[in-house]
């Protein structure tokens, strides 16, 4: 396992996926524009797959999913606090205008890091990228104004909220019940420089559970998770490894419902393959948690180039966004339970999933020297890797293209994502599906013609066995 | 055939979506906001049905996917043309302020349909949502603020074209290739009021060709779909249904890789379940084609409510994109070939995913008379009904739960979406799985108790049969 250096594989992670078309920066033909990114093909598959295995995850709950708008009027945000409270205070250079967010780096009082300029505080700034929806005569007009007014949604879970009554309704009026939902959101970052983790656009994968208040120590599914090991750091306290059960008897987690929720992000995390040493929970201390939450703990992935690094939120929202709609919009959002009307309390693992694939990606990522090269890989588990196997003909040569096709269209009709290649030397064709992470590489050679057998190389161990083709099917499955 | 009249079919489907949780208004606690709807939990299921089939239609295709921003800087829409071309002439009432879209039914001269005042022209309107991108100082400074201008896409398409030379590279810069995305785009419509289809939120899948125009005339792939029928209105002709290969061969089409792709759009179609004689694909008028194409057909479907609706684009749009990007970023996007340097044109198929769903709906509605009463169907095809199945006990005792119950775990963990419902009579279970398009329902009685075998009823004959559990999932899949 040697090669590069720490700082020379962080970075190496970073080119292999531009060069390979897992994620390229935004509009890079106009000089880019800070805080967006694309997934080529391979970064598209590889999201699909995480994304297919998180939905799956939680439809196993019994949960359901929606697809609600990404742009909402103002009320919504006024509802949810968002209008206020989502913001970030900033500084602005007097010399070059460029603007930075306090906190990080940066400063009241230092120097502007663009051009050394002295520094001044410039307020803070709504985090939420606001539009405006069709054509109104009276936009001088405020009331007129203010009605035609959007905002960009900052979390998917607004549009689970106000069409709460429905999905009640569509849950028979029982609770608890689960609604998930996978979109984009938003945040107008003041100066997103750590490009790839701080997006302006990004996508959540988020979980709303509506539950009883007086339920919220009983979670029917606790003792299926309880056995799991957590490394936890509580608010007031110090990192430990222990186990939910453990974390909720002792009251380092509020409650089943929260602890319950807390186990099932940890078992998707290692499920995917995010290694458990580098996972760990940490409690929100109270002046950093968002306006809506009553308790948060964030699942964070120890990154070689950021640090820790948040990729799921678990919130406690208790009711407060029910009550603000019910309040705001006069519709009542409570539910009739034991003879009493109560307004549920809101338990939400809210996932960041791009965040997630650069942990897979970095995590994944290997370099080791094979005889006088250096191997880079891939080790993505095999279900979320974004091809599941190549096929090559091992000389360029029609007899054996041609059967290469053949095995190659067999195995795509069962609904695999198959790569065919025939071009260069049979050790670069390797190396090619390495990087991206394939696990099996399907020789045909002259053996292939005679008994319809081939080669498949396993990408991890590099080993090759001699299987029939009659049997690749299930040697993919 | 019979209960209601036609008109009362068309609202049926409506109210039916509503209220069991396919399609809701969205913000409805605040009133609503014209051109924004809700998927609920059986509309998302039926949209990530569709979505799916159409990835894995294209992929078979060898076209890989890509997912690119919603929001993008004000270049990539002056290039395309987006920002002078995408616009809409309005009206505006002298009296109460309301706009509306020139066309249809609103005309200057013509009184306001709102309050019967008078209408006067109030120019273009660009369709674009527009937003600001991070904060600067200096907005006032027309520069700055041209810098930070944002807009959200009205197709998904740009986010391809600006990454053409990546793509070409992933595909070892060899044409042609194909580049698919699905994702949302946004049209501020000045009056959105035929609600349903004319949204302002929605998703697109688009399909982008790129290919060497000498070789537009020989798709390898055109036998394959040569047979196909087609029924074609073309511009300056009348109605004829042909086979696309009779269209091209009599230059109805102007060229195979176009005519490729109408048959693929209709084979699409026919296949998730829009009849096909309420299909037709009608070629633009010179004067109503997007300001990009060079020749554009429109796939369209016969709806009860609103007529003949387009529900899929399939343009040529030539070079025009590529050459647009190319001119303003000054980075080349022509491709080498034959010892030359061309610039690829591009055969875009674009769906309209939320009203090929309403289609969907629409088409698969049903209403018949069974003995005293009107039993609602929707007809969906198996593949993209939302529940595959549904498992009751015959009656609500303990027993007979508590085997559904395993039925039911059974199939589920088989990975089919399987719903339990043991509330209510028999009949009323049925009604509620026909309303929804289940296709088959799983009765749980004593003699399964004794033998094993549960009856399968299914949707559209509602005739009964008796199964052994063992072949459930045989059954289903």
């Amino acid at each position: 396992m040697v090669g590069t250096d720490k700082a020379g594989k962080k970075d190496g992670i970073v080119e292999l996926a531009r060069r390979r078309g897992f994620l390229w920066q935004a509009f890079e033909i106009y000089g880019g524009t800070a805080g967006f990114y694309d997934y080529g093909p391979l970064g598209a598959l590889l999201k699909r797959r995480v994304e297919d295995k998180w939905r799956d995850f939680y439809r196993r709950e019994g949960f359901y999913e929606v697809e609600t708008t990404t742009i909402s009027p103002r009320e919504i945000f006024e509802a949810s606090g968002h209008l206020e409270s989502f913001t970030d205070p900033a500084v602005v250079c007097k010399s070059c205008k460029s603007f930075f967010r306090i906190g990080e780096t940066v400063n009241v009082g230092l120097k502007c890091p663009e051009c050394g300029g002295e520094l001044e505080a410039a307020g803070e700034f709504n985090l939420m990228f606001q539009t405006r929806i069709g054509v109104s005569k009276g936009e001088s007009d405020e009331r007129a104004g203010r009605k035609s007014e959007g905002y960009l949604r900052p979390e998917t879970a607004q549009g689970i909220f106000t069409n709460f009554q429905r999905l009640l309704r569509f849950n028979r009026d029982k609770l608890p019940f689960g609604i998930i939902q996978i979109g984009k959101a938003y945040r107008n970052e003041i100066s997103p420089r750590q490009s790839l983790i701080r997006l302006r656009e990004f996508t959540l994968a988020e979980v709303e559970v509506f539950v009883d208040p007086k339920e919220k120590n009983t979670h029917p599914g606790f003792e299926e998770v309880k056995d799991r090991m957590l490394r936890m750091v509580p608010g007031d306290g110090q990192e430990e490894e222990k186990s939910i059960d453990e974390a909720v008897r002792h009251g380092i987690v509020a409650n089943e419902y929260l602890g319950y929720h807390l186990a099932r992000v940890a078992e998707f995390l290692e499920k995917i393959g995010i290694p458990h040493d580098r996972l760990r929970f940490r409690q929100h201390h109270r002046d950093e948690m968002a306006h809506y939450a009553r308790d948060c703990w964030d699942a964070e992935f120890l990154s070689e180039r950021y640090g820790w690094m948040e990729i799921v939120g678990v919130a406690d929202r208790g009711d407060y966004d029910l009550s603000a709609h019910a309040s705001l919009s006069n519709v009542d959002m409570s539910v009739h339970a034991d003879a009493a009307k109560i307004t549920p309390h809101i338990i939400e693992p809210s996932y960041g999933i791009d965040r997630i694939l650069y942990a897979l990606l970095e995590s994944s990522f290997d370099e080791e020297q094979v005889v006088s090269e250096i191997r880079r890989v891939l080790r993505f588990k095999r279900e979320i890797a974004p091809i599941r196997a190549a096929v090559f003909p091992l000389l360029n040569r029609e007899e054996l293209k041609h059967k290469a096709r053949e095995v190659f269209q067999k195995l795509r009709d069962a609904a695999f994502l198959i790569e065919y290649d025939d071009a260069g030397s049979i050790g670069r064709r390797y190396r090619r599906q390495d990087e991206i992470g394939t696990p099996y590489c399907i020789t045909i050679d002259y053996q292939t013609l005679e008994d319809d057998t081939v080669t498949v190389r396993e990408r991890d161990t590099m080993k090759q066995v001699r299987v029939p083709i009659g049997k690749l099917k299930e040697v993919l499955a």
